[in-house]
């Protein structure tokens, strides 16, 4: 009996705990202090009528004999996927196959999962700062990690180098943790790279929603080519706060093959085989918020936190602190001030603001000097943060 | 850019496909043929009155500002942890720790994914007849597999032979296909086997609240020894009638330990990375299924079921067809009388009888010349496939 060794070589995480630890000796110290957390990557609006009315009309469904839903499509239902399909041609003019779709519970899942589908021996290319999941999972089956680093220069957006030997690349956009985002023309240039030597882009999209450029495109498939190189993941979590509801789904295009298979149809196997489809209560109140009066009401939670990430930016803009993210996207990646490290600053905002950020040295050795602001706290808290972070640093 | 070549050598089965072909065609040319459908392995009794109370309940919670739950733990919410504790100690008289249970979104993601932890270098060993999945999972990352015929001369349930080199041990009881179930003395011996060499058994209990025999164990953890060596799967699919509702679990002991890992750390590095959690109205629902109510709710579903395999069996008792399950298990595997094989029955009992039920050669080539029936449709339907048979065969 072996065990997978490679899990030996997962580095362990202290990020969030260490914060933990932090801002419970200083709360404990300061007893009265009123922290406010703006390091939260959790949403906080309830989930929208639509979704809640969808889920109790399926509860009902389910405890009757006639409306009971025993074991269902492993990738979803057909309403769920003709709701997404229409999704994708409304938000970015993207027609894709029913058999394209495929829903899952959640984008965090499949981004692990998918790599089933790939030898072990590709090179996987990642950004510096990144979100740690797609390192670890690799990390797992033992593949060589390449790391391409962000940083103002190329405003944490790396594009391919010329040395770049890379086989499977993830790209998230609009990006966690920088709040960057991807144009289209340069997105182009990814998939031109991916389809010059048979690469694949896993291209992660849950923040698409908060995309408010027209030149940021809000899936890759509105970008020529990226059919033949590309697979998407998206779920509901931001959209439409479905962190604690969970549902996803991964486009995989019956255009893109490698080596004579057709990605799709080892997906399709891979899911068959080893998932059995999402709740089907979930996928009814998934569905439920691509419906009319469901698109109103995310949007209206959309809207509520792209005021904040508002309120964040414009602050910064004031103070003259640079920073990336904020329009497209509930993150904002801010420059430390005064040369502060990421870890000095975030002592320095906890202990005189008494607000509670991450620090970007926690996503990779580039995200030293930044912290990243979320904009999923309320309205009155990111208001009250931003007047103390300008009272303390002006 | 390789994909996993591994996929080329899993095999296509076309057990399913080729039933619905044989039945769609029958019906055409008997359009008033009243077909019976007793192949069916998914559940028909709707969800019970306490699930869909919780689940309803716990959308109007998540459409609160107070009660909208995020991220939960990857692992599952300490409330259904310890409701499933309760039920593992009330029905196996076993003893958890809660950090040893990890609640999924279903047994069979589980059985895929727990290969993760794992090396692809082990031997792996299953039954003939299996549940696919064992197989097709294995196959997916190229591991070698030893089959351990089952058949009448050890009951349908294979023992280790001297000669048995295996790392990694599925055992399914109540099993799926065959309905045959180990003993408390038989597990024992496994799980000797297992610590002799170090090996881990998986063990695959989603049949355990069809036991009635006391010998029977509901958990291999009812057995000494098995936590030094075993991982069990279970799931409120066929308890609860889960199988479009999606709720499962899996225990990895404490004591688990192989070349100096703890599998339980492993799993929960594997889930957390590669998993948000199962949606939190659907652990409502399942934690509602273990309360007093809840249990008596599915009880009586499971009643129901268990009356139609003591129609089957009473007919096959009648008939004198040898058979196995019924007694601890929703399948009847039985052999097909006049020494035809799995399709030429299946054959005779559609065409003569206008019964379907799945070929045992389609889970393996010791299945040829038997044939599972479940328990899981109506009284009326199975007690008039029973009076047809007993018609036809007699």
């Amino acid at each position: 009996m072996h065990i997978n060794s490679n899990y030996k070589n997962i580095s362990e995480t202290y990020l969030f705990s260490e914060i933990a630890q932090r801002v419970k000796k200083f709360s404990e110290q300061n007893p009265d202090a009123q922290i406010i957390r703006m390091g939260i990557g959790d949403v906080t609006r309830p989930l929208c009528s639509s979704a809640v009315n969808a889920l109790k009309k399926a509860a009902d469904e389910m405890g009757t004999k006639d409306g009971f839903k025993g074991y269902g499509p492993e990738q979803g239902y057909d309403f769920l996927k003709q709701a997404l399909a229409d999704y994708y041609k409304t938000t970015s003019g993207v027609a894709l196959e029913l058999d394209e779709i495929f829903v899952s519970d959640g984008a965090k899942s499949d981004l692990g999962n998918i790599l089933d589908i790939f030898s072990d021996d590709n090179v996987v290319a990642v950004t510096d700062p990144v979100y740690p999941v797609y390192v670890d999972t690799n990390t797992m089956a033992g593949r060589k990690i390449v790391y391409l680093p962000a940083n103002k220069d190329n405003g944490f957006l790396p594009m391919p180098s010329p040395d770049l030997e890379a086989d499977i690349i993830y790209l998230c956009s609009p990006n966690n943790p920088t709040g960057a985002a991807y144009t289209k023309d340069q997105l182009k240039v990814w998939i031109d790279y991916a389809l010059s030597r048979d690469a694949v882009i896993l291209f992660d999209c849950a923040y698409e929603a908060f995309v408010t450029d027209p030149k940021v495109p809000r899936s890759i498939f509105a970008v020529e080519g990226a059919k033949k190189c590309a697979i998407e993941f998206c779920s509901f979590s931001k959209t439409a706060g479905f962190t604690g509801t969970r549902c996803g789904y991964t486009v995989v295009p019956n255009d893109l093959i490698r080596e004579g298979m057709k990605l799709q149809k080892m997906w399709l196997r891979r899911q068959t085989t080893k998932f059995n489809g999402v709740s089907y209560p979930v996928q009814c109140a998934a569905a439920a918020c691509l419906s009319k009066t469901g698109l109103e009401e995310i949007a209206s939670n959309l809207e509520y936190y792209k005021y904040n990430a508002d309120v964040i930016t414009s602050t910064f803009d004031e103070l003259g602190w640079p920073y990336t993210g904020g329009k497209n996207s509930p993150y904002v990646w801010v420059k430390c001030p005064d040369g502060l490290s990421s870890w000095d600053f975030f002592d320095a905002l906890l202990t005189k603001a008494n607000v509670v950020g991450t620090p970007g040295a926690g996503f990779g050795q580039n995200g030293e000097g930044f912290l990243r602001l979320t904009s999923f706290n309320t309205h009155g808290n990111t208001m009250e943060a931003m007047r103390r972070i300008k009272e303390v640093f002006k």
